[in-house]
């Protein structure tokens, strides 16, 4: 695995970021939707985002399973895992083992023999918020976010879609 | 147009920095306050902003035609805008275009043939907001930042009242 | 007095980096605690922190009077205070005049002859709270991070568990 984790807030570029990262190497790509469409509000996101992805992009949807998902990719194929916020939103409600499910993440990642590219929010640079499961959420996130920059070659912190160094 | 763009979280120093940057060069400058008062917290704000900036500075407030004051300015003359979120909050309150409206505002800044300092908030390193006023918010105004960061040639990122260089 | 000054968002891994810097010194090292347990959530934040501290770390307990605990160390003793962010919400919620407890705790950091490390959050990166006492606490923790900034030799901004260098 050469694994590049980029990190930022709603609307940095992350995406974007990822995506033309990605372009550089060899095609096709795959690219790892996370995103469960809940309501019309992420319906509009999730469409936005794949009008952005023509061939050769490769589209697998993984709310859940986001450690098989990657298990099962073929070797040496480049992945785009967007996000893990998303992700780890759909775990916390579907009452998972937050901590062993990312140990089992990063298990998936380092194995796949490919180069991965890996978008998460950074959310926790803002007041605490008042409900708990909110303060959970935020707490969960930086955690898995402290895994994926520890084996991480290198760490991108994005602002107003440009990117700051910080590993690698 | 040359353009640095001060970006940064609330009480990070940003309207500081920008006017130390804006007073290196030649007298008089224009500062743009983009500040309402709809409230006494704000009035309180602008009074101490206000405080700091005695002669040479002149002072316009442009709430909402922020394009248009930029446009009618003095050629060559030193411009501070402050702030795009406090403008972005008006405008969204007035239910604009906002996309629209981003694009007029830099067609203006690129116009201008001075030097021109522009101060935002980075709002999307938080937890997701309970409302969707907020989010749209949010979304809108990591749009605008990029855009405006993109023009840049320069852009730096404040922390506790100190910067870290993005780019330039 | 040599002051690092540690700054970051919500599990930033802010106290973690913050205890590898003070342990490459000579033992023994000083925690200053400033939690104060309200609830059983909190009692086991704590409880976390403290088990990652055996001996020879001497822990001291200043939820309010961190300025006094900092006045009253041994000369020369290296000492982490963990973190501003809980202190001063504590002395915001006893009423205290925030401003100026800043000053004495400025005050006293500059005058302990040892090296300081001081933890704290950056909260100004979200979106603006609903509620004024947020605001208010926002805004003052800015303000205070701030001056600790200035008068530090070393400031390092930790995001994922990495230090992004501030200053220094």
């Amino acid at each position: 695995m050469s694994l590049t984790f980029i990190l930022g807030g709603a609307r940095s570029g992350k995406s974007r970021h990822a995506e033309e990262l990605i372009e550089r190497l060899s095609p096709p790509w795959t690219y790892i939707a996370t995103a469960q469409a809940y309501d019309d509000e992420m319906v509009e996101r999730i469409a936005l985002h794949r009008s952005r992805r023509p061939a050769p992009w490769q589209t697998l949807e993984a709310p859940h399973d986001l450690a098989a998902a990657i298990a099962n990719l073929p070797s040496r194929q480049p992945v785009l895992v967007d996000c893990l916020t998303l992700w780890l939103t759909n775990r916390m409600l579907a009452d998972a083992d937050l901590a062993k499910e990312g140990d089992a993440l990063l298990a998936a990642l380092s194995a796949h023999d490919g180069e991965v590219f890996v978008v998460s929010n950074e959310v926790g640079l803002g007041i605490v918020p008042d409900n708990a499961l909110a303060r959970r959420f935020r707490d969960a996130q930086g955690r898995l976010n402290q895994k994926v920059a520890a084996e991480a070659q290198r760490v991108v912190f994005m602002v107003a879609g440009l990117t700051m160094p910080v590993k690698g």
